[in-house]
Formats: C-alpha cells, sequence, structure tokens
C-alpha cells in the first residue's frame, strides 16, 4: 500500500508515529526557511512540512512540486504550534523525511477548489478534474449513502433485489424508446427499458411478493435543462396488498431516509387527492411548505358586472399576508410575471386589506366596500393582507395561479431549502385527453387500475374514471409515482380497448402479461422513485446533474468522451443498417 | 394487506389465533368429508382444511378450486394430529372459516414442482411461472444474499458506489459492442458498456480511491452454451495500491462470502504464477481441488528410439493413483477421450506400475524395466499407480494433458462440488499473438501495466512480457480478473504503439483518458468479477442462466416478450436508419 493512513484521519493522537501519505497537491507555500504543502485526498487535508535546514535537498525538492501533482511521504506526525481547528487534521503536521513523485500534473484548466473559476463546459470536459472537488465529492458520498440506506431499509422489509433485463422490446406507448440494433437477429432491434414496468409485474406473477431494484432507466426525448436519457430509479412492486399498504410501506422509506441522512423527524405524510390538490394548489405535486391555500370566488365575484370575471369559468386568488403595503412597482411586477408565457395569465386582480380596515383594489370600479369584504371573508384576511386573484378557463387558471403561489412563496421566504414537507397525492384520473393523437393516454401508465366503484363509467364518461395511482410530493417535486396494477385479464383489454389499442396491437406488444394473467395473478401495485431526483433534494438542489459521476449534457452529449460518435462502416454492415440523411 | 401472516411462519405458537393468509394452490386433497389445500408463497406451505360436515357451502367451493388459483383466507390456527415434521409449518393447519377467490388460472403448461416436467423451452417462454418453481426461487434468493454481502464487505472497507453510464462510446479494442442509435445527434451511435473500465480509471483520477459498482455489462458475442449478451459485474478500482494489496483486499472478499453464504472457512488462497499454472495443470485456470500436477519427461522419455516422443516438443504426464489395474476397456476410453478434436491428442502412452513392482505400458518395445522405473520415480508413483502420457507440441500438448486431468479427477470423485479451492493465478503475458489480425492483442486490455522489470523487452520481444495481471479462480473456473494499470501517459503510448495503434487512432478512441493521464493521475489498479458465474459457483450449478431472473436463450433472444424484434418504419424514420438485406 502507498500509504499507512489517509490524509483525513492522522490528528493528535498520532504524535510521533512514522507515517505514510499519498495524495495529490491542494497548495504549497514556500516561506524561505519552510516549505509548507497541503496534501490532498478523498477523506481530507494533511499539511506537510519540509525544513530547508534540516534536508535542504528534500526541501528544494518539494519546492518543485505544482498544484495536483501526485505524490507520496513518509515521515512523522508532530504537533503544530499554530492550530487549525476547521479541519479534523488541524492540529498536527507532517515533518516529511522521505518524498516520492507518483506522478506530474499540467496546470489544471480551472481551481480544485469549492468555488471554482471554471464553467460548466470546461467542468463537463474535465470532469475527471471537476470530480475531485469538495462539493462534487460530497454530492456522489451522499447518492452512495442514500442507495446503502435505501437497500437497508428494504431488505429490512424482507424486499428482494432482482435484476431485470437492460435489452427488451420497444412498445410505442408511453416515450420514446432507445433502441439497439441485433447483429444475431438482423433488422431486429431491442429496446433500452423506460422501466421494469411489466418484468415487475411478471415477478409479482412469478411469487415474489416484495420486489425492488436501484436501476437504470431510458428515454430518448428532446432533452429539457434537467432531464438526462439514462436515469436511476428506486423500483419497487408488492404482491397481496392494497394502496394503504404501499403507502404505508415506502412512507417508511421516506421516513427512514430523511432520520438517518439529515437526522429529520418526519410526521405523516398528508395524503390529499388529486382534485385537492389541484383545487387549493393548482398543482399535482403542491409545495406545502406553506400554506396560501386557493379560494374560489366565482359566488362573490361574479354577476357584478366586471366581464373578465363574468366571463371566467373560475375566478380563484391567495392571500399575501402582510403583503398590503406592496407598492405600484410591486404589483405591476407580480402583473408582469403572471403575463409571461410559462405562466399564461391575461391579468392580476388584485385587493389590498388596508391597516386601517380600508380596501383598496384594482377593479374598484366594479366592486364595493361591500363585496370586497366578502371576499377577504372567504380568505380570513386580516388587516394588512393582500389578495391576489386570476380568473379564466379553469385549469389554466390554476396552473397561473400554482405559479404565482410558488413566486410569493419564494418572495416571502417561505420555502426554506431546509424544511422539508413531504406528501402523498392520491386518485388521479386515470386517463387523459391527448389532442394530438385524438384519444385517451393512461395518465400512469396502461397497467394502472382504475377504482372499483368508477369502473362502470370506463366506457360511459373515461374521463372520470380515478385510479389507483398515487404520487410522492417533495416541496413542490414529484419524487416518485405508482399505483395498484389491474391483475385481470378482462380488465387489462377493457383498458387497452379505452386507450385505443386493436387486440391484435394489444396482444402483439403486450401479449405475454396479458397470458400471464391467466396463471395465477395476484393482486400488486407498487412504486418508481426518481433517484437521481431524490438525493438532489436531499442534497439541497435542483440539478440532478449534480449527484452523477458522468452526466451527459442537454444535447444528450458526453463532452469528456466525445459520445455519441460514428461507428465504422464494418459495423454498419454487420448490423444489416444503413444511415440514411 | 391481504394477509396477516406468510405462508412460511405459523408454527405452534399461533395455535388459536385468528389470521389471513393469501397465495397460490400448490395441490389439493379431497377426502370426503375434508378438503385439504397446501397454500403456498414465496416464504413457504401452509395446509389449509375444509370441513364438510362444520360448512358444506364453503368446503364445495374449496373443491372447485385449481392448481395455482390465487386465493386469500381467514380462519384459525389449530394444532395437526398428523404432523409433517420436513416443513416450518408442518405441525399446524389452518380451519378456513372464509376464503376469497382473487384469481384463477388455468393449468399450467408444467408442473410447478421441483422436479418439473417441463423443458427448457416451455419453461423460458412461462419464465413467470417457472420463476415459482423452488429451486428458482432459491437460486435468486442466492443472488440476492450474496448481492447484498458484496455491498457490506466493500462499503466496510471504505468503497464507494459509483454509476457509471450505459450510454457511452464505441471503441474496436476487444469484443464487439452493442450499439444504439442516437436520435439527436443522426448518424452518431452510443454503444453499451462492455465493463466500466475506463469509467472506474477516470474515477481513480478523479481521487475516489476506491470504488465498486455491481453493474450490467453487455458483449455482443456469438453466444455459447452459457454466456449471455448481458450480464453483472462486480466491477472495483483501488488507487494507492500495489497488486498485493488488490489481491488481500478481494481475497477476503471472497473468505467473507464462502463464510457468511455457505459457512466454509477458506484458508489463504495459494498464488501461483501463469508460468506455474501452465507448467502443471496446462491450463491458466487450474481446478486444485485435486493433485495429480503435470511432470513432465523429456529428459527420461526421449532419444530412446521411440519418435513420437523423440519428435516432441514435450512429453508430458500425470499420475493417476491406485488405476494401475484399468483394463484394456477403460484404458481405450481414455485414448479415445484424448483424441476428441475438442483434447486435440493424437495418443495416450500409458504405463501400470503393478502393485507386485512390474511394469506394463503400451510402449514396452521401446523402453525397458530400467526407463520405465526413472519415470515413476519422477512422478514419486507407487505400485498400483498408473501414469497417463502424452506428448507433441507443447502448449496443444499441455491443454490437452489439463483435460484428461480434469476428466481422471471426473472419473475419480476428486471433483467434489462441495469442496471449494478458490487461487490466484498471477503474471499473465501482457500480450498475445493474434493470428487473424497479424499483431498483438492485450491479454487482459491495453490498459495494464508490464511489470517493471520487463518494461525494457516491449520493443525486442513483446512475447515474453509479464503484466501485473491475475485471475481469481475457484474449482477451474476463472471468477474475475484484474490488474494495476498504467497510470503513466507516456507508457500508454508506448502500449498502444505495441498494440499496432496508431497515434491518431490511440488520440481518437482513448484521448480523453490520455489527457487524463497529464492531471496527475495516482497509480491505481481492480478487479472485476463476473457476478452470475460466482452465484452459479455458490449454487453448485454450471450453467449462469439459472441465476438469472429472465435470461435470454443461445441466440440472444427472450423468447417470453418475443424480443428482439421489427420496429416500426417511424421509428427507423426517426433515428435515420435504413435496414438493409
Amino acid at each position: 500500500m502507498l500509504r499507512t493512513h489517509t490524509c483525513g484521519e492522522l490528528n493528535i493522537n498520532n504524535i510521533d508515529e512514522n507515517i505514510k501519505l499519498s495524495g495529490w497537491i491542494q497548495k504549497s507555500r514556500d516561506l524561505g526557511g519552510m516549505t509548507f504543502i497541503d496534501l490532498r485526498d478523498r477523506y481530507g487535508i494533511t499539511q506537510l512540512v519540509f525544513n530547508m535546514e534540516t534536508d535542504s535537498e528534500l526541501c528544494k525538492k518539494a519546492r518543485k512540486l505544482g498544484r495536483e501533482f501526485v505524490i507520496s511521504v513518509s515521515g512523522k506526525v508532530k504537533e503544530r504550534s499554530n492550530k487549525n481547528r476547521k479541519i479534523p487534521t488541524g492540529e498536527i503536521e507532517i515533518i516529511v523525511e522521505k518524498l516520492n513523485i507518483l506522478n506530474k500534473s499540467k496546470i489544471p484548466p480551472f481551481t480544485i477548489e469549492d468555488k471554482t473559476d471554471g464553467g460548466e463546459e470546461l467542468r463537463m470536459k474535465y470532469r475527471y478534474l471537476d470530480l475531485r472537488r469538495n462539493p462534487v465529492r460530497k454530492n456522489l458520498e451522499l447518492r452512495h449513502k442514500m442507495a446503502l440506506e435505501v437497500r437497508k431499509y428494504l431488505d429490512s422489509q424482507k424486499f428482494i433485489e432482482i435484476e431485470t433485463p437492460v435489452l427488451i422490446k420497444s412498445t410505442p406507448e408511453g416515450a420514446r424508446d432507445f433502441v439497439v440494433p441485433s447483429r444475431m437477429n438482423s433488422g431486429e432491434f431491442y429496446a433500452l427499458p423506460q422501466s421494469p414496468q411489466t418484468f415487475k409485474q411478471l415477478l409479482m406473477i412469478g411469487g415474489y411478493d416484495r420486489y425492488y431494484q436501484i436501476v437504470k432507466c431510458f428515454r430518448d426525448e428532446d432533452l429539457r435543462a434537467d432531464r438526462q436519457p439514462e436515469f436511476t430509479q428506486i423500483d419497487c412492486e408488492m404482491a397481496f396488498v392494497e394502496q394503504n399498504d404501499v403507502l404505508n410501506t415506502f412512507e417508511k422509506m421516506v421516513k427512514h431516509l430523511f432520520k438517518v441522512v439529515k437526522n429529520i423527524e418526519i410526521d405523516k405524510l398528508p395524503r390529499i387527492s388529486y382534485h385537492t390538490a389541484m383545487k387549493f394548489y393548482g398543482s399535482d405535486k403542491p409545495d406545502i411548505r406553506f400554506d396560501m391555500k386557493f379560494v374560489e370566488l366565482n359566488d362573490v365575484a361574479q354577476q357584478k358586472g366586471f366581464k373578465v370575471f363574468d366571463d371566467a369559468e373560475l375566478v380563484v386568488g391567495i392571500k399575501a399576508s402582510e403583503c398590503a403595503d406592496y407598492s405600484r412597482k410591486q404589483l405591476d411586477k407580480l402583473t408582469d410575471f403572471v403575463r409571461k408565457p410559462q405562466v399564461g395569465a391575461n391579468g392580476l386582480v388584485y385587493v389590498k386589506f388596508n391597516l386601517d380596515g380600508t380596501f383598496k383594489s384594482s377593479v374598484d370600479k366594479f366592486f364595493n366596500e361591500e363585496d370586497l369584504k366578502k371576499w377577504t371573508e372567504k380568505f380570513d384576511a386580516k388587516p394588512g393582507d393582500l389578495l391576489l386573484i386570476l380568473a379564466g378557463e379553469k385549469e389554466k387558471t390554476q396552473k397561473a395561479l400554482s405559479e404565482l403561489r410558488l413566486e410569493m412563496g419564494n418572495r416571502l421566504d417561505l420555502r426554506d431549502p431546509n424544511k422539508f414537507c413531504p406528501l402523498w397525492v392520491t386518485d388521479f384520473p386515470l386517463l387523459e385527453w391527448n389532442e394530438e393523437s385524438g384519444r385517451f393516454h393512461a395518465m400512469h401508465h396502461p397497467f394502472t387500475s382504475p377504482k372499483k366503484e368508477d369502473i362502470d363509467m370506463l366506457e360511459t364518461e373515461p374521463e372520470n374514471v380515478r385510479a389507483n395511482a398515487y404520487d410522492v410530493v417533495i416541496n413542490g417535486v414529484e419524487i416518485g409515482g405508482g399505483s395498484i396494477r389491474i391483475h385481470d385479464r378482462e380488465l387489462q383489454k377493457e383498458m387497452f380497448t379505452a386507450l385505443g389499442f386493436t387486440e391484435e396491437e394489444a396482444q402483439e406488444q403486450f401479449g405475454f402479461l396479458m397470458n400471464a394473467f391467466e396463471y395465477g395473478a395476484p393482486p400488486h401495485g407498487g412504486i418508481a422513485l426518481g433517484f437521481d431526483r431524490l438525493v438532489a433534494l436531499f442534497g439541497g438542489s435542483d440539478s440532478i446533474r449534480d449527484y452523477i459521476a458522468f452526466p451527459k449534457n442537454n444535447a444528450g452529449r458526453d463532452v469528456m468522451i466525445d459520445s455519441p460518435s460514428t461507428i465504422s462502416a464494418e459495423q454498419l454492415k454487420e448490423l444489416k443498417l444503413k444511415v440514411t440523411e
């Protein structure tokens, strides 16, 4: 071993020991008679001392070492006179007796510091250097720790980890598949899994009643800011369970993770229906770190002659406590905000409930003191509060107000990054209408079961059928979702019909699953959690890329290895493929 | 939850409890007044009792249940009069009070029994039913347990699990890559990793000094009996280590696995060089459960007028203890064996050292008593022993004798499947000549470092350069291998030159790694273990397929989901690809 210790472990208890360390040169200070070097490895930093008086040869050699050189030194541990209380090794230093240069280094293209001078692109190209920085290392260590704790918890609950195949079959349902041409079966392709969904259901049919896997999944999407073509999922399934059993099991997992990773005790997770979430937060992934629930005003705000309200399907608002003193400029900015295309409202109505009990609104022309008083009563508003109101088509207005609510949460510092408020959103609609394809799509996926009491509506009013589907949401981010699956062949057939599959299409794509249902499929359900996003959330970041060792950029490229790339004509020929253009 | 207990846990301590179980009907016996059902789940079997006298309706319903129906029952635990001591639940039975049929089942195409009547192909098509059988379940449980213990051990040694990408870059070195067309970068392809080799080296350069991953790898080979296009590797790398450090670390892991999984204590693993392995076993993966080492006879067997020996590069044999009484017929069978094309010898010479001290050989014409006595002395043979001797070109003869040695090991019951003899084979040649390409190929891979003392021979006699490379072998099976890597840019360049790469080719394919070497690459090395094979070995089977939940067949097909398959014209168009033929 090229070391006896790591750079993070020596302290006052090791005084006078002869030790050997290896690592990288973080920095070096030449003070004339003495040269100090900070030696870094994964575990910390230890100070090395070279003395011109005792060994001038060695000291001269040390002076020539550059940043990021890799060295190995032998020496003695001594107490420092000038102690650094900020690091675990700060009470000692190493009086170096032998120095071995293991490798030189060119000057790195950016500084290996917590705050580096390297831009994103440069750091990605030299990711192996970026990986040396503390913040990146801590992110990957967090990821490791969380994977470990997920496994520990699930193992304790008798889940068995089973690997499902990566080379599977392409199905047109859902997002776009990555495909893999088969050389041995020319003209045919494997697909990379978007999730192990059908395999985990087959495992339930195979009797493995509690399965999990931390598994890579793939989706060939046009990448948005924070998506990756390959991502990692905590994938789980249980048999002989009902919705509550799944919720209880994974609620405990979420609590376990918060406890062991962040030492945070989480109360029981609230469970609210999709309908309630939309009604009060305008979002199926509400951030409930702060209240600011929607209040609907149709009954008190319509039929008073204000056309915008009168024509609206929904008049709805939020209350910003103690914001009645907002200036004209501040209110204009909020109006600009809601008018942004991503938010999509036409305008914003405000009502100031002044401290003196009077009202001032942007619609004073249409509503008198009496009217506005009714509104504030609905909001349970106090003098000093500000009401912000939108109106229009229901879904669009809910969405816009949801954005405004989050914006106000930010402005009022109500979204504390150190506070975590997970919840369950349940009872999602089974289907959603897709304008483009002119048919219903499964909101979750085609194997999700409808609520028993709603099955009769599948043919008559499919849009109102609720699913046994649930999401776990933390701080406004969807961390995972799942459902109780269909385990009955006839119901699955009916579902495929509702989704516009012909019998042949259903048979061709999912025949094996339909067949499996005929041989004693147990009731089952499960969940999948986005592991990258979960880790990012725990790490306090919005970007999953920071928590992936070798991420791809927004064009799906790995700029370090320069991939994807062309392949040889020979490879294409073997695969019996031709690139057209 | 559709049960209060599993089918494997109720016993005499639960008498009179009201419980609920769910599971599959393993079998059912109708004894007129009583109907007994064996209910099965992942955890075991519990006997259910239905009584015509107490509840004839219920009993009649139970009689109609078929094999593999899924049911849920409520009832009371009672002590059995007729106890079954073979199963943990054998002292009790459930007097059923309520029966709920959760799903029906068609009659399965083969019996769900330890010894099933289903052939391989049928079982693969209905893998979800095959998975219900005990032996398959135990295999997957073993796999789970072993993955868990590998992680536990490596975590205890400060290894950090880091996920490396699956969508990487195709390189022509090594086996054939599976490729993935990129839609966003048309005409370009990702490749699936044959191993995370370069990424784990970059992690070392990035400072993560102990990395591991249990990871899927891919190889587009023409499949032999026991290969899979996707397979799982325990992939590890360490920095600041020398060969012995890696060997010691993973020797402990092997011991740990044998101890916790099979309760077997393993002694220190022998370490023998490649040269020694070839000399004494004719194989770089010797089965050392039995001795029977090779003895070379050139000095005592040549120049006696027997042309076959005189013309041979090598005359070499093994001693089969107490086999001097082999009959003519037995010896003929051995001769037939060595002449098989897979073995490749031309003939077999035997010498019987009879119990009375005389000799009888197949070459008595050329060798007298005196000569044969010298041979037996070389073998340290005793009266009653049999010598089996081959001669010819060195490598071919070693290989053939190695096969004969294993065959004799089988015949003499020296290869006890319950005995495990792991060892290290070290000092492999760095390069091997490839007739087809007319150049040297890396025996391990192009990143393996040569022994320091052999570097000078790289240009002059490359075939004699030894590598810092090692394999771990158990019972004649190569379980894993690794090496100390090159961490110096110049040496890596020299290596690429020795492998016949032009500078441009090396730069294009491995430029990112060569560049990384310029920024302080630490000395590092690692190992990769074939997880499928390791589990199979622990499970006592030769076939890795038995230890994979959803394996592919020899044509690389998943016959259950019928994959690979054609994809739509639209998909091909999006990828800008055309299938030629």
